[in-house]
Parts: C-alpha cells; structure tokens; sequence
C-alpha cells in the first residue's frame, strides 16, 4: 500500500535527539546531562497527592467533561500569578494547554501557511522549530549574541522575508541558558510593532532564577496595549511535568481563534488534572517552593561549572536560571563524536548542532544540571572530564 | 492591528453545538438531552482515587515526563482490550492520546492537504468534520440508510472524488445512534481496498451494546492485512471523561508518521493518568463496570423511547447501544424553532441540522439518554412533549 500522506508530512524530521538518546540507552550506568528533566525528588508528591484527594473528595461532577478553554478557577490563578510578573490577562483570556508545546504548536497552526517565515534565535529550542516546520513554515535565523538579538539584524529580516511571528525564549532560554538584557527586549518589541508582526513568547524556565535581586520582565509584561506579544508558559519545571498543564495568553482576537482550534485538536485537556492543580495553588506555597528548586538548582550548576573551569578551551556564559549550560569546546572536538566517547565513560550530553536553524557550529554542546543531584553531577563531569582528555589526546 | 492568520482560518466554524449550549444557558433548571455526557453517578470515583493512589505510592518517577507514545504497560492492556475485539493491534502499535477527538486531528494532520477530500456519513460526527476542515479539506457525504453507507453511491465517490479517507462510527454512530450491518461493513472494506483508500473507523460508542448476545465486528479486526483501517477509541464513555485517555491504531507507516506528529503537536499525554488507568484496569473490573452501563443505559433509553411513542409523527431506529436516539420529527416542524420553544418548558436537545455535510434536514434532532436519570429523563420529555404540541398547534 503506497500511503498518500499529507505534503507537510514531507517536512518532518525524526528528532535528533532522538537519535541520541538511542546512543545514550547503549551505555550502561550512564549520567545524562542530555535532557531537560527537573529532579525526582523535589517533586511535590505529598502535596499533590492531597490535591488530588480534595478533587475526588469534591464529588463526580469532577470527573466530567469540562471547557475546551480550562478549568476557570487556575485560569483566574494563572491570572494572578502572572500579574505578579507584569502581564495583564484577564482569566478569560488564558487558554490551558497541555504544556507549552501544545502552545507552541496550536498558535503555529492558525498563523502559518506554507512558505511563511518565523523568525527565531539561531541556536534555538529543537521542538518548537519541529512544530513551525510541520506546518511548511521557513525558520530563519536571526544573529543573537548573549543578550539576545542583534537589533540590527533582526530589523534587516523583518523586511526581507516579512515573518508572520517571532519566536524568543529570553529568560533562561534552551538551549543557551541565557538571559536577555532588557534594552534587547525593548529593541524587540519596538521592531515587532513598526513591523506589525507577533512575537511568541515561550517562557518554561522564566521562575528558575538563581539572583532573587534580579529582575527580568517578559516581553509580554512590555506590551501594555496587548497587541503583539502570545506568552506561553507551564507546570511542568515548577510542579510536575507528568500533569501535563500549560496555558497561553495574547490579544484576544488570537485568543479566539485559538480557543477555537483547541477544541478541534483535542476537545479540552485534562479537566481532572486543572482542578488539582488548582488546588495544590490554594493550598501548597508553590512560590515558596520555586524557591528552594531555584536554590537547589543553583547549587547543581555551580558544581558543575567548578569543573568546566578545569577544561581547557571551554566557553560558557553562567547561567543565571534555568536548566542549563551552553558549552562552546576547542575548535577541533566535534560534539557528536565527543558523545560516542564519553557514553562508554558512562556520561551524556546532547550535541549543539541539532539546536541551530542554519550553520550548525560541532563543537558546541548543552549540558543539564537540574536531573541529577551534586553527588551525580560529580561523577559525571569527572567522567567528561576524561572523555575530554581523551578527545583532545 | 490587523492579524495575518494562516489561510486555513477561514475554514474554522463557531461550533452550532457551543451557539445552542447558549440557548440552553438561558434557561432555568433545564434537563439536557444535548451533550454527550455519561452519567456522572456511575462514575467508579473510589476504584480510580485508589488507582491514583497506587500511582502516587510508586514513587516520584511516576510523576516525570513519560514517553510519546506513552506508558507502555497501559499500552499493552490496551492491545489485549482490542484483541478481544478480533483487532491485531502490538503495544508498540498503540498511541496514547488526549482522547478520540486527538487521534482524529492528528491522522487529519498527516494525512490532509488543501483541497483533499474526506467522505464521511451524512449526517456524521460534527467534531471530526470541523477537525477535516481546519486542514482545508474538503468533506463529502455518502447517502446512508440505517445499515451504513450505501456502497453504490460509496463507490462512485471514490471513483469521483479519490479521497484521502472514508471517516465512519459504524457502532452506535453519533449522531444516528445507528449501528451498521455486517454486510456494509464488509463491502466498505472491499471497496477501500479496491481504491487503496483509508478507513478511519472510529469507535468511542462501541461496548455500549445493550444486547450482549449480538456481535459488531470492529472493520479494523477485517482489515487482516492491517493496511487499510486506522482505528481510534477511548475510555471517556466507559471510565470517566476527565481523565482524557484515548488510543490510536493502525497500519506502522501510519503509527510511525503519527507519533513524530504527536511529539510536534503537545510532546505527549498526561503520563499520570496513563499509569492511574493501568492500575484501574488491572484491579477493577472494567468490563463489569461496563456490563453495568449497558443495563442502565438500556433502560435509560427505553424510558425515553417510551414517550416517543405516544408523539404523533415521529421516526427513529431504536438504539442498540451508544448514547443518542435520532429523530425525524413531522417535516412542519424546524427543530431549531422547537428547541427555543423547548427550553422555556424546562428541556433541551441538540437539532440535527449542525451534523449534516451538506442537504442539512431541519426536522430531526438527536436526544442524548445517558446524561439523565430515568427520573429525570421521564420529567424531560413530558416537557419536551408539551412543547412539541405547542409546535404542531
């Protein structure tokens, strides 16, 4: 039988990583700083396990169907937990998701039509290129350095190739682990609105942030008259990612039009899920909480970092948040073989190439310090350390 | 701000379901036949609160990312559940989705460019035509009777229109409530093999058969070859619709193009309520609980049925199984005009003009029996039946 598939299926690609996490389940014992997994055992399992228990407890009628748009107590959470970071969304305008991906893609779906450009970051988040490009959309790349895009570059592609959205993770991003600075930010903006184009806003990490002092406002926080800026975002780093609960808010038109095309994707997604997370919001301090996962994690990358700081011809900016570090290695290691040499030392990263939208650069790699604890972490990099002395050998 | 969407916008409707459900809001304490909802006080809440439990116990992993396709041990009870069935389906040949309706966008997805053609019955199921049509597809009806399509007019639209699908409920359809022959199901599949054209059999009614003796078989367990039937269910009619656990099987070309779309489109289900349904189906019995619902829905629709009867000039088929009964009302009677004079009198249903393709007939609806009470089902159509004698005054 000779399947007549769609044209867009044309464009998919088996995701590089993968492929390497196939390499990765040969090695035996292996320390993976491959994934983007938060760790085990900050989970709040107890917590949530009450949570549930009060939405049982809260009669059947919880386990009916719900809104395609969610269940509107979290959206009014949502609403004020993002308030707090300077975003206006009133509750209706908050659509729940099954993670930020389905954010991702849902919005791809009612912008892009074949041949339409994104403009994103060039290294940027694999997945989300994934989802641009399943539906024929062109990903240009747009020149970025570490406080984000260069203005100038960005302005050049705007009016050449006319994008119908820029996609930026810029507070902690992946796969950089980077932060923007907050003039970028403005710059952004300020070229999106003379240009009259969207920006999506995928912010995961934003609350993984080491420097309490600190303060980094979303784009989406900028745009006072909602007009320009989709934000996404989920539960999946701070809470859980098995409950699978993510949200997007935008103007409203898209909202609309969003909300709409929900419903044809899946009707709605756990109604049983958004009311125990609600209440896990009622009752648990989960600003608390993010607080001691920022400490934690701040911790793990500082272990890690200590023994970066003893390779040779390594670069890296710190990260202040977020899951991971972005590597830049000598000029002559090529990461991919790097990875085929350091699984039998009973370690993992993933290659940076597969991130970058064009040029590809080998010797670049990300490394994720949140799945695993110091000890680990230790173990790990001493063992990439002599996957590294042999590669250099 | 004028907003660029993509081309395929156009083709997104305001659901007619979400327009009445607007109608019915306005009125007070209304009984609804409208939606497709299982009767909440079957639910098995304490059997699934225990499930859920088990999860919790074994551990913060249980609450991580999980994979695409998803948990492999509900996969595998899934594989035996449709063994049972006649359908050859391996674990690995089970995609876990976010129900039916996902299963239904996301072979859409793969499948569907602009301007391809989908056949489906007329009337059929709304949802999946809004979910065609949102990929610019183009939907065509085959005339029916209550034995399924007719293979005649079926065969000229494949010649005609070489379409990518035929989409079909052959058991206890929604809306008709119908359940095909055995010799229309045959000649389907002979006809799409004849035409090497997909089947997307989908079959979220199917154990609610209220006559255990009588046999349905699935088209997917004909398809021997498993190269022409894709087949798509879920546990929201026989567990509890919250969870928002469905499946899809299928030919492996199909299942492997179908998950690199699913990890595109929202990286995957809730893993959680994939491991809480595992320990549901292996320590509750499911198929008892089932056996139940059929008793009670059984009886749930002879009640109603019983008041059709004493109605002048109403057709329909008795359900064998399902959730609706199909009505064709007296052709002075326009079913939209019934329904705002119905909800004044306490009682609502859902036309059924919205899940024609096309020819849309104004006097039949579809009223919903698994939502009530026999009580309250008794209550609603003494209003609905002053309410039809107003109409034909």
């Amino acid at each position: 039988m000779d399947y007549r598939f769609a044209d867009r299926v044309k464009m998919f690609k088996s995701s590089a990583i993968r492929e390497i996490s196939e390499i990765i389940a040969k090695g035996n014992d292996v320390i993976s700083f491959a994934g983007g997994f938060p760790y085990e055992p900050y989970f709040p399992q107890a917590e949530l396990e009450q949570a549930f228990d009060k939405v049982f407890a809260s009669g059947k009628s919880s386990l009916q169907y719900g809104m395609t748009s969610g269940f509107m107590p979290l959206r009014e959470k949502i609403s004020e937990r993002v308030k707090a970071k300077g975003i206006q969304a009133a509750p209706v305008e908050v659509l729940l998701t099954t993670g930020s991906q389905q954010s991702i893609d849902l919005f791809s779906r009612i912008m892009l039509s074949p041949g339409d450009v994104v403009l994103t970051e060039n290294p940027t988040f694999l997945a989300a290129v994934q989802a641009f490009e399943s539906y024929e959309a062109k990903v240009i790349g747009v020149q970025s350095d570490k406080d984000g895009m260069d203005p100038e570059d960005l302005a050049k592609k705007l009016k050449e190739y006319k994008p119908k959205f820029i996609y930026v993770v810029p507070t902690f991003s992946n796969p950089e682990g980077k932060v923007w600075s907050n003039e970028r930010r403005v710059a952004l903006l300020k070229l999106a609105e003379e240009h009259n184009t969207l920006i999506l806003e995928d912010d995961p990490y934003g609350e993984l942030q080491f420097n309490a002092e600190e303060t980094y406002t979303p784009i989406a926080a900028m745009d006072t008259e909602k007009k320009y800026v989709i934000y996404t975002s989920s539960f999946s780093k701070t809470v859980v990612p098995s409950l699978r609960v993510g949200w997007v808010t935008g103007p409203q038109p898209i909202m609309k039009v969003l909300t709409q095309i929900k419903e044809a994707a899946d009707l709605m997604s756990s109604p049983l899920n958004q009311q125990a997370l609600y209440h896990l919001l009622n009752d648990f301090d989960l600003d608390g909480h993010i607080r001691m996962l920022c400490q934690q994690y701040h911790q793990h990358m500082l272990v890690m970092q200590d023994y970066l700081k003893k390779l040779d011809s390594c670069k890296w900016v710190e990260p202040k948040g977020g899951m991971f570090i972005w590597l830049e290695v000598d000029e002559n290691i090529h990461a991919t073989e790097l990875l085929t040499k350091a699984v039998p030392h009973g370690v993992a990263f993933i290659p940076g190439a597969p991130f970058y939208v064009d040029s590809p650069r080998q010797n670049t790699m990300r490394l994720n310090f949140t799945n695993s604890n110091p000890e680990r972490i230790k173990l790990g990099m001493e063992r990439l350390t002599e996957a590294f002395q042999q590669a250099m050998k």
